[in-house]
């Protein structure tokens, strides 16, 4: 059985741990390694481990941290071709080029750019000094004073991995110790890329506590790694209801939990229905919808079509492009079941299958499926047929005014990104749409699908209720990212020599 | 009875709704004008009146939104005297120079700022438009798409006020309406500010419903309003259990609360028993822990004193001091009763009264009282001894070595502020303190009182859970107290046209 990694030490887990496997999703087999279900007390050990650590990191000099990260990238860079293997075996994601070189690369790329902001103590950086010469007060940003505990999708193994992705870049770059768990869809991928972060670290001068890793725990022991006051802060990306879950408990003990939790991502067609635009919208968002299996937290789930005849042609073009698509391979057995149930209860509700629908074998597969719904359905339905449902599910919802797309923009939750896609001219038909999307979601496009997030500064991945716990960050884009995980702080009249070298 | 102000219109509550009135707490004398207890009815249609106002609100131009600050600030200022004598009246505070100069100025001023700020649209405003150029994708801040429900203090009535102080003018800066619930404790000021408010309102070409208001409400009632769509962040300064009312509720749908609940503020002081700065740090602390009745959140109650021959002229001098300051005056007769039960709960733990204790007449005034107690009984009681207790109180723990000190600082809650305050010349002794205190305050002191709060762009009034709901935030010093407010954006390929200017 694999250890786990407590206070810089490789640990086995008791013998008598609960223990599980990852499957290979393209097959449906079992892999054969076996991961423990960490203890309560394991946890607990991490908290207090971390809680030291703490102390010591706040006060590292910047480009130790900076160093170390490095560290971590290079590590990981070396095992490039064995953690894309592993980690196409354990989610079906294929190894060239989303796993070894489009997700590695943002992976590693976040760890060099959070390492250069963990160094930078300029004015424009994360730690934001700013002095009030006459008040003799000043501000910054400093890190939390415990661990952040990060806790990564199913989607994306490498590049929002908790213990290599961009929480665990941004937590570390502003000084606080990670607690990563590891995700049990892949943990052999999440192993490797724990082991290169604790060479990495040991080869550091911080402290051993600075990273530690665990497979999986069962949810009243994560709930209580939450309340540990080793743990200030948590990251976490995944599942509403997951999410949801540790928002009740983070929320109750006052913690900030930065949870990105669910999104359907909207798109607003409005064209004549002999565009040019017809076309590349369509191509566009069936691309977009089967990407990954259709298993983005950016996949345009929902295209709502003002004009009927737009929407025949739409809907007869997305069809037949769809049925040429392979089918998608879900990470996991419920995965797959959850999808067919999320395409019947949209049917229930009053939608219409073109094509799909159903599972493939071998292993779990699912074919590309389109639904349609007329305004008055979708109105009368709503709160189902705008829920994501994960998998390549793309829903079509045909109004013929723009006043109705307006009313159903109204009844949307909050949103990671919503698209207006129209003819070239009429950009001043948006405002009043634009209006209603605007505070609604983190990201809005015009004329192009979501699943692309650039890593740049001005990304927002980010969005209100219940797409994010928080529509004030980002999880992608750094240095924005690292605010999550700092705190704001003042230094009132205190002498130079205890106050940060940026505030000197 | 009191009318209050639905969508631009002052509108009665029904007649046989319940109703309240003000104290004048020197004399204990009930005050005779009456304020309606709001219906659930009447808050929903704020709450409807503020969705419409904030979809409008949101593409205002920028100068309307100063013009109506600097408005407000002008129309408050034509009747500062009037206002200064009623919130005297209703809190017992003085008019000079606290409330008819110095909160007053603090409002004033304020707003004026906020007007700037909202007006600002550079790339160091609060709305931090950024661009970049190769892959079309900009951010900035936004306002998020519903009211700000603003719920101010009892302690001060202007600066602080729901419907003129900090957090009404953060909002209002960044576009988004607000509904201000005034306090029971002070309905005549809050009825004058509103009005001033609602004359500069109708005077702007903003929504009639940009600024709400009500007097009182049920707690359940509050709860709904939260709940209600048009609302979408709430601005809190108060009690723990009020706050924590709050922010189950708003943690519950998953809005942003910025609540500012308790702190108890630690001093510690390490300096020889012969220093002169024993005389300094007591009368400073003395004049602080007694200001305002001994009612400011940020009240340094506790006293850590690290040397017992210290702590002896300490507490000498402290009571000799005490004995001389005239009672305070609690703002209402439940403060007065809290506050002679949160010292028999001191007693009760092992504290011992050196002086005051007791209730005094007329009104509800009590004596300015000092507690001690040794590192011991500190340790075993921190709970009880280290929690906050409104007015007048000060509770010195005297311990032998800096190591129990920190040790107590390890058991502390989440502060707005700490304070460290020694011998000049012993800076390093600081330092494993100061690694403990730093991630638990908002703003670190040596050698001053945090009662004084500079409003200054530096300035942090915030800190970790309970002293605020979050403690990435200031809620004092613009801009950035805007940033509660605001939701980060990104417009990922969206024309020019469809921008905000200061993203063209």
């Amino acid at each position: 059985m694999q250890p786990v990694l407590i206070s810089g030490v490789w640990t086995a887990a008791d013998a008598d741990a609960p223990s599980f496997h990852a499957w290979n999703p393209s097959t449906g087999a079992a892999l054969t390694d076996r991961f423990p279900i960490s203890s309560g007390a394991d946890l607990d050990r991490m908290g207090s481990a971390a809680e030291a650590a703490s102390d010591a990191l706040a006060s590292a000099d910047p480009d130790l941290i900076r160093d170390f990260l490095l560290g971590c990238a290079e590590a990981i860079e070396a095992r490039r071709s064995e953690i894309a293997r592993t980690a196409h075996l354990e989610t079906g994601l294929p190894i060239e080029p989303r796993l070894a070189q489009v997700e590695f690369d943002r992976m590693i790329g976040q760890l060099r750019t959070a390492a250069d902001a963990a160094a930078d103590t300029s004015a424009t950086g994360w730690r934001r000094p700013l002095s009030d010469g006459p008040s003799d007060i000043r501000s910054d940003r400093g890190p939390l004073g415990g661990a952040v505990l990060t806790i990564g999708p199913n989607n994306f193994p490498l590049a929002f991995h908790a213990v290599a992705g961009g929480d665990f870049a941004a937590a570390i770059a502003a000084g606080n110790p990670v607690i990563a768990k590891g995700h049990p869809l892949h943990p052999g991928t999440g192993l490797l890329l724990a082991q290169c972060v604790a060479e990495a670290l040991q080869a550091s001068a911080l402290p051993p506590a600075t990273v530690q890793y665990f497979h999986h725990c069962s949810p009243e022991d994560g709930a209580r790694l939450v309340r540990h006051h080793g743990v200030a802060a948590v990251g976490f990306t995944g599942g509403r209801e997951a999410g949801l879950g540790i928002k009740r408990v983070a929320d109750d003990v006052g913690k900030p939990a930065y949870l990105e939790m669910s999104s359907t991502n909207p798109v607003f067609a409005s064209m004549h229905a002999d565009s040019e635009e017809v076309e590349a919208l369509t191509e566009a968002w069936v691309d977009s919808i089967t990407l990954g299996g259709g298993q983005f937290c950016t996949k345009p789930g929902l295209l709502i079509v003002i004009g009927h005849q737009t929407a025949d042609r739409i809907a007869s073009l997305a069809e037949a492009r769809l049925r040429t698509c392979d089918p998608g391979i879900l990470f996991s057995e419920s995965g797959r079941d959850g999808f067919i149930a999320g395409v019947g209860a949209c049917e229930s509700a009053g939608a219409t299958r073109r094509c799909g629908g159903a599972s493939v074998d071998p292993g779990w597969r699912v074919e590309p499926t389109l639904l349609e719904v007329d305004g008055e359905n979708a109105r009368r339905s709503w709160s189902v047929l705008s829920r994501e449902v994960f998998g390549p599910l793309g829903m079509m919802v045909r109004v013929e005014e723009m006043s109705t797309a307006i009313e159903l923009a109204r009844m949307l939750e909050g949103q990671l990104t919503a698209t207006l896609w129209g003819d070239p001219a009429c950009e001043s038909a948006w405002r009043p749409l634009l209006r209603v999307l605007r505070p609604k979601c983190g990201r809005l496009l015009e004329r192009k699908m979501p699943t692309g997030v650039a890593v740049v500064p001005t990304m927002v991945h980010g969005g209100p209720f219940p797409a994010t716990a928080h529509a004030g960050y980002t999880s992608v884009g750094l240095p924005a990212s690292i605010d999550r995980f700092t705190h704001a702080r003042c230094w009132d009249g205190v002498s130079a020599s205890l106050r940060p070298s940026w505030l000197r």
